[in-house]
């Protein structure tokens, strides 16, 4: 058993003083209790002075390798750039990956992730098989160098295997994407299996309805609820998607997937900027989620979500960083919110705007709302829970002027991850000072 | 004369190795030469090693103050909060200043700038009297305040001196007002005068076309054009404000701006969020400035600039941090981009969309758009400028993968001011490592 004793901990009673958290030799909050009631005082016990502890942050939606092209496609790539410009550069980077840059690039991002204050990962993984499509000698080389970043690193990440299998609707996968295919459902969730079972958190990712046909949606579907794992799909990021389901389906994306059966509450849609009334309606009924991803959808220009909705629908919301461009979980959460209100021309819409209402928190989408989108029994400071954390510095130049109970408002509205000089995971110190 | 080494130094050519920087005693740049080709080893040379020099960034719109209210603003005021409810939270902060508190809170708060790479800062300056509106036995005894603590933090400070005198359209001031105003646009007019004569950096500042009448803009514009100064003034960032005098004068605030002489090529429109076509045409007309304030404008939902409109017509745009709820200059320019790539749905509106265009940067807009505004001969490193510089830790995770034709997109969206390690200003430096 290990103490920490820093000045304040975000609980969810708020911001306790004199409060120290016991960690059991597995990573497991034991107990929270009160330094100066508490009857015997517990040895080795470690203070963090100057520190708030706060639960650890939860990317729901990563694609780790395209932190390299951080910087790289704001030049011309051609005349008037999209969202399908940018996507040429990223399958150009995705066809120079091995295992072994693959490893390399995984683990420095996933440090770079701890430091901005993210504790556990959702890894939308779709680069498996060797360029031309063959898969590698051990088919799941690819998945295994991104576990094997991740416990270097020391971030808690679970991987969430992608299906692809097509270009669009019924047309055969680009050169660009053949490394992205399995040959068939069943190869696909054969590697699933084999990461399954030995233990692996995974979850099931058909890409997108342009990426993958009915029957595997069916498959993957059917799949993930008899395992009971998360199901992640992008639906909605762009309007050329939405008119081409249209076209072919007579139907929306979010439409579709409720005919294909691949909506639950397991299921979270990455980004449904552009999804209308029917479509909140359907998620709200089945109860699923959805993942913003604020930085990577202002640097594809995708647009803003219909967060009011989606919020008036009782839909749970988390983040992700997606494209990896900026990592930094308080501007995706200050974004998320500054959008919403510069859609709506109004204060607050994300956080709650009820007089005396206790609502969300900026923070809890940021943790447990992510948490639970990716099955992980974490996202808040509490016993049973793994002792995730971040630390804040509570001194730091840009917090000055904050009280108890407006703590998160200026943490989450005047600061960045620069104020975040630590990061826990499961007990153990993996990120600064 | 000294000499900076730093391992690069961003000049008009671009990013250079191996450059020194002379600097004379007084601040000023003396000469930029090639350390490896350069005659005579120059003595007394400040190596910078990891840091790559790029211009301080110019602040245009600051209101010092309001930094007090950092993050006790986002719970809520009233039902439906909106610009006008903050509002009322900002007046009961103004009135509780004194020059003892504005000079600690300034002094504090330019420091914080600096830190985050604003060398220079336009202090839109509104709180003038007591708290009744009775002027302080010395007059500027508020200006001198601000003035004392930008000397003292070591930031570069132009006093936009505001006017003004009501509520609304012809509607006496509010309570919370008084202190705002001056008793006639002469009282007002005496109190730049007895600055700008003492060489004090002003400019003039008709608050808005709600606070300031037509007699007060044609006498302030026509001072302005008298002695060369900036004129600011906030315009279009509320659609209530647009209603208010379409009602009364049967014309939108920019129109209502030329009909005074307010424009000009030293008129500055702060904010501009909903400016029309016809309203865009007159700023072109006049060669005017737009200063954007993105995490303000986020933060009050505003809603987003007409970005493409402006740059189509040519208009000079820079930044400002207004309410310094959050103080970063390169959020703020990859915000102002983000937001206009999510409201025109395409990847590329303030940079350069032309293949092969040399075309704007963003730290063209943060730095010598900026100076324009101000009035300064800052924001570009070359010989007879001041040396007001940022350095740029060039090691930073958040910069990794950078290489010499994109550093500044490296910056711009994968990083934040954290990365800025040093500010120097006119040759010494100020704040950092």
């Amino acid at each position: 058993m290990k103490h920490l004793a820093p000045d304040y901990v975000y609980t969810p009673a708020g911001l306790q003083r004199n409060t120290c958290i016991a960690i059991s030799d597995d990573g497991i909050i034991d107990s929270i209790f009160d330094l100066e009631t508490h009857a015997i005082a517990p040895t080795n016990v470690d203070a963090l002075p100057g520190i708030a502890l706060l639960p650890g942050f939860v990317n729901v939606h990563s694609h780790v390798f395209q932190r390299a092209l951080r910087g790289h496609t704001h030049r011309p790539l051609s005349s008037k750039d999209t969202f399908w410009t940018w996507r040429n550069a990223m399958y150009a980077e995705a066809q120079r990956l091995t295992p072994e840059t693959l490893y390399t690039l995984a683990q420095k991002t996933y440090q770079e992730m701890l430091a901005a204050g993210y504790s556990s990962v959702g890894e939308f993984h779709y680069v498996h098989h060797q360029p031309g499509g063959q898969p590698y000698a051990e088919p799941n080389a690819m998945s295994e160098a991104i576990l094997e970043a991740g416990r270097e690193a020391g971030i808690r990440v679970v991987l969430l295997m992608t299906a692809y299998a097509q270009a669009g609707f019924q047309q055969a996968p680009e050169e660009g994407q053949r490394r992205f295919c399995d040959d068939s459902v069943e190869a696909y969730l054969a590697r699933v299996e084999a990461l399954r079972s030995k233990g692996v958190p995974v979850g099931v990712a058909p890409h997108s309805i342009r990426a993958v046909p009915e029957h595997w949606f069916r498959a993957v579907a059917d799949y993930s609820r008899t395992y009971h794992l998360p199901l992640h799909v992008h639906a909605d990021e762009q309007i050329a998607e939405i008119e081409q389901c249209q076209a072919v389906y007579g139907c929306t994306p979010i439409e579709l997937l409720e005919r294909f059966g691949a909506l639950g509450p397991g299921t979270t849609i990455i980004h449904a900027t552009h999804a209308n009334d029917t479509e909140i309606g359907l998620l709200a009924q089945h109860r699923s989620t959805v993942c913003v991803c604020p930085t990577t959808e202002g640097d594809l220009g995708d647009g803003i979500a219909p967060y009011a909705e989606l919020l008036a629908a009782n839909i749970p919301l988390c983040i992700g960083s997606d494209s990896n461009t900026r990592l930094d979980p308080i501007e995706e959460l200050r974004w998320a919110e500054y959008s919403a209100r510069m859609r709506y021309q109004r204060r607050r819409v994300l956080v709650a705007d009820e007089m005396g209402s206790p609502g969300p928190l900026l923070l809890d989408y940021g943790t447990q709302s992510g948490a639970r989108a990716l099955g992980l029994q974490t996202g808040v400071i509490a016993p049973g829970l793994p002792a995730d954390f971040i630390g804040v510095d509570v001194n730091h130049p840009a917090m000055a002027g904050w009280y108890s109970d407006d703590f998160l408002d200026v943490l989450f509205f005047g600061a960045s991850s620069e104020v975040i000089t630590q990061t826990w995971v499961g007990g153990r110190k993996v990120s600064g000072k």
